[in-house]
């Protein structure tokens, strides 16, 4: 049947979005895109945001300034690479060992997380909503396999962020190289290995050609979570309809990008080890070093920073109590399912 | 600030969900409400859904012919309920060995899961979104342990639809009990088994009392989907936003569904626990031989039913290649952490 005309009569506003991603990224960027749209459909076209690529507006890592002092209404962003300003940002994308992917929407829409992460991002006149997840990435590419904890001893590798805290504790020298540069820098051997996603963005930027050997897990992003990040000035001035329409876009991109990347990843795999990609599990020293350095962090942060003291207790209990029930049922039958011949 | 004033005058609608649970399962059924509030809230109320526990306006498993009649404009449901009309009604929920959760969203939205779904469904006059999933469900309680194949043999089960087809082939009686029937048939010996969903759910019915032998993993339930079911005339007749806004707000409770369960089950298993519930892995012959009868039973089905082999070609690549990959970074992270001491 026909639709029924409408008049419209909502308010018409026109934002701005800023993302830290490159357009090439079509899944971490593409969830902004999936976000506006979905409003824009929504309101009837009355309710407009423009999407802008990382570097258009504002850098890439400008964004909590942009979004904080109201220069544009919001952004799109991974909030880990704002750690410099606060730990406790680090809390609410991903830390070594943390949250998988369920585990951090649970903890976000059930648990504590997204009452607690809000507490802190008013302090950036900000309020977030989850945007999307990469689920576990995988622990980079090296041009040796790492077979013991020696192996990680001065070893030159581009590691994003907080991170590099960690593996500096194992003696890796972390170096901060913005993503079109690092092909060059593995060819020539000025670094020995670099993480970046996950096969299907890895694959675009080629570096199985010179650093073959792709390691797993990447435990220290075992399920980041991006985040709407709004202007709480702009967000307490939509009427309660577009307030409504945001919670429930950003949901539906949040779903989207997770499965989005789970659809992709599988066939860029199967290419990059047809390729001669050499997958290769970190030996379990090298995680157990890893766990030991990053707790001890965790530790001294608490001590540190008041902030993370209080995000962290809720966040690190309720880790505890997912991994205590998702060992049973979802690890074996997951465990069955991928030992089995389909 | 305060919001701008707005004019309404969007079309005013009212429609009726039913829903095939009561309201006593507060995360399945909750999912329908999470929904209707979202579509209230979006539209400024001119759009309104009210939500009818099963059996409100019909029986919990007649909503399939009060959609497709018209008789309510939508239901929120378990597709694999209604096995009887057509087995591909259960590739769309969940079959033995099947997607786990985030899988089956990642086929829904990114695969071919919905485009090939909604072919089917318009068999029905319905038109379906993805509305939640429950995870991987336990095995259910059993009154003595199963500690081989020998010992499924002859055992009468209360166990849903589908996975009663696989059990039989493995010697069990299955039994059709509503909810409020299997506590006393299970302590009356009249029953030697039953399943139902999780520890959260599980808990409430108090089987631990009578049956405190609790299986795992629930290889029939590995990820079930619950949907939204929309008679199709009364889709087509939604003005265009109001389109959109049924989509976002079906992944919004999409998304909280599977948040809920998975913050809700910890606690309970821990309490259930401590009220001396025995934790059972299935046997690994158990095992085998379920998924030998599973496959035979798909490819039967291959043979007999047109419509179930479109849709099963497609699940079952999407599958290998699911499990392909999640052995990798996603396993190895979840093992690694379900084996810390966190």
């Amino acid at each position: 049947g026909a639709a029924p005309a409408i008049v419209h009569a909502q308010t018409q506003l026109r934002w701005r979005l800023a993302s830290s991603f490159p357009k090439s990224l079509d899944t971490i960027f593409g969830a902004a895109d999936v976000f506006a749209k979905k409003i824009g459909e929504m309101s009837g076209g009355k309710f407009q945001i423009s999407v802008h690529a990382g570097g258009e507006l504002m850098p890439p890592f400008g964004v909590v300034d942009g979004v904080q002092s109201g220069t544009v209404e919001m952004a799109h962003t991974a909030p880990y690479y704002f750690v410099g300003k606060d730990e406790t940002f680090a809390i609410g994308c991903t830390i070594p060992f943390g949250l998988n992917s369920r585990q951090m929407t649970a903890w976000m829409y059930e648990g504590n997380g997204l009452k607690l992460m809000r507490e802190f991002y008013a302090r950036y006149n900000i309020i977030n909503f989850p945007g999307g997840n990469t689920g576990a990435q995988m622990g980079g590419w090296y041009r040796k396999p790492i077979k013991s904890l020696a192996d990680m001893k001065g070893l030159k590798m581009r590691v994003a962020g907080f991170a590099g805290r960690v593996m500096e504790r194992m003696g890796v020298v972390p170096q901060n190289l913005p993503g079109g540069e690092i092909y060059q820098a593995l060819e020539k051997g000025i670094i020995d290995a670099a993480e970046w996603v996950g096969p299907y963005d890895d694959q675009k930027l080629g570096f199985y050609k010179v650093a073959p050997h792709y390691h797993f897990p990447g435990w220290w992003e075992g399920g980041p979570q991006l985040d709407f990040f709004i202007n709480q000035k702009a967000y307490d001035s939509l009427p309660a309809e577009y307030k409504s329409m945001v919670e429930a876009a950003a949901s539906h991109a949040h779903a989207e990008m997770q499965a989005r990347y789970d659809a992709r990843n599988p066939l860029a795999l199967k290419q990059l080890v047809a390729a001669k990609t050499e997958l290769v599990q970190f030996p379990k020293p090298v995680l157990d070093a890893a766990f030991k350095h990053a707790m001890d962090i965790y530790s001294e942060l608490n001590e540190k920073n008041p902030a993370w003291r209080k995000v962290y207790a809720d966040y690190a209990k309720f880790r505890a109590d997912q991994n205590l029930w998702f060992r049973f049922t979802e690890a074996t039958f997951d465990r069955y399912m991928q030992s089995a011949k389909l």
